[in-house]
């Protein structure tokens, strides 16, 4: 069945749906989820999200320099819908969802308290690419709760992180299976 | 517990694991698993997969212009795992792993059969980041088989789409839950 090109990202998924939060000049803080996302490059350590001109998340970022991905498990995702919601420039979503935010160890934009994985980033160059921006950062500081954390593996079974389909729609990654052969 | 930023994406995981297709200026063919993938813009639709600078997938988009993204299904990943090693340029790995290709709608590029969804892409820029390089294409056609399209929605139950988490580790999505609140 052929898919408008527009929606083609329906099928290209589900993808992580980070929870990116940064704070503004004024020390106001802002977190909105993400799913237009991936790492780019690991020696440096690069990642990449692509923004909508008039998010508030892109001009934080270009206010203060950096960012943080947090990854939400299945717990957080109606307070992650919360994040999703326009609230004007200045409100924290954070506040509003009920979320705790804290200091993160090497950038000014805080951390999220109730996720399990913490990716602290400093913007690195960004690139228009058609109706939305791409946001390079660079990852100076990255952090996983230690119970989600066995021998260097994310254990995704455990922490239940959750992915983006479209709209409310999500999928709860669980199931852990390992590729056979040479 | 910190993790060594160069394997910060252990935990921006599970991420789509698709098939890129491609063919050389000789009509050889060849297709790879990447991970470091996502949508950036709907309208232009653009799509962005990130590259070593040695692999084929990347030599191929250039001599030729084009790709496709594969979206593989649980069934397929001791295929996609043949996928992923190095044979020489110009032997075929969608050969090697028993797959079978077909002629795409609208590029040059095979699309592979035995996959759930096609999203045919024709090069727009690309952009060097770190150690990888930005592969960005627009996407000319996108193409579900019927039976994971319900009502313009992806039936990501059913078609288990396989996602990367590091090594041969991956995750098969099939839970899907909804956002409550307004």
């Amino acid at each position: 069945m052929e898919i408008n090109p527009s929606g083609f990202y329906e099928i290209l998924s589900p993808r992580c749906a980070v929870l990116i939060s940064t704070v503004d000049k004024e020390g106001k803080t802002n977190a909105a989820p993400f799913s237009f996302v991936t790492p780019v490059s690991s020696n440096p350590a690069l990642v990449l999200y692509a923004s909508a001109p008039q998010r508030h998340t892109l001009a934080n970022t270009r206010e203060t320099g950096d960012f943080v991905l947090n990854i939400a498990p299945e717990g957080l995702l109606d307070k992650l819908w919360v994040c999703s919601k326009a609230f004007p420039k200045g409100v924290s979503e954070i506040e509003k969802a009920g979320l705790t935010e804290r200091k993160s160890k090497k950038v000014k934009a805080p951390s999220i308290e109730e996720c399990v994985g913490w990716i602290e980033c400093q913007l690195e160059f960004e690139k228009e690419a058609g109706d939305h921006i791409l946001v390079v950062g660079r990852v100076v500081y990255a952090d996983c709760r230690d119970e989600f954390m066995v021998k260097n593996e994310f254990n995704v079974s455990k922490a239940k992180p959750v992915m983006h389909i479209r709209g409310r729609r999500f999928v709860v990654a669980e199931r852990v299976v390992q590729a056979k052969g040479e």
